[in-house]
């Protein structure tokens, strides 16, 4: 076994096997997105220096921006004091959101309780996945 | 039912009833923890201005900084896409992470697939929790 393989099996995996990614910018550190990883996700990301992941309602392997061609090229992964969770910085093509935002977090808390939100729309959704399921 | 209690309400959590808060520095924008709030803490974390989570090993509420005065003031709130993710804007006092770093995820994969820590220890863990298990 690798060292790689050693190190992707020493972190802690939840009872389906997946430990939460949370991607960030490289430059700016905003955060992207939060999706899952499994074992054979986080190789594929190391080997190919592109973000793949585990999708939980589609039970399958997905590579951001398979559909979208808004890639993640990788720059580093970081894990935490536990080992479960991982920070992915990624240099992000086009943009994260299948919504058309840069950043799936779009929406603040406003002082009233409800959402507001509080970036601008980089593209259509529309448009960009013409009308395939979203990512 | 206030607006505030329908949104905490709107959010999407698991089969625990959780949802991931990734808590980042409010300056820097770092990454400095992921813990899992249920509707009873995100409504503490708002309603105090600090943040609260559910600890999954200990089966109870904790107010981050409880043990180590190392509390977080909350300065934003917002949610993802699929309203199943929550990132916290914080001013982290002391460090956010256990073993002594400002942030949890002080170690970062290298060339050789093993973790390096790359962040300087801000205190000694045994010090400042005075042999009380970690938060």
């Amino acid at each position: 076994m690798s060292a790689l393989e050693e190190t992707v099996k020493g972190l802690k995996y939840n009872a389906d096997g997946l430990i939460p990614a949370v991607v960030v910018d490289a430059e700016s550190k905003a955060v992207l997105m939060l999706a899952y990883m499994n074992e054979t996700a986080l190789l594929e990301t190391v080997g190919t220096g592109k973000t793949h992941f585990w999708s939980r309602s589609r039970r399958k392997y997905w590579m951001k921006g398979e559909s979208s061609g808004h890639t993640q090229q990788v720059r580093a992964i970081y894990t935490d004091c536990d080992a479960d969770t991982l920070v992915i910085e990624v240099v992000q093509s086009g943009a994260a959101c299948h919504d058309g935002y840069f950043s799936c977090f779009y929406r603040r808390l406003n002082e009233a309780g409800r959402w507001d939100v509080v970036a601008p729309k980089m593209f259509d959704p529309d448009e960009v996945y013409k009308k395939k399921s979203g990512e």
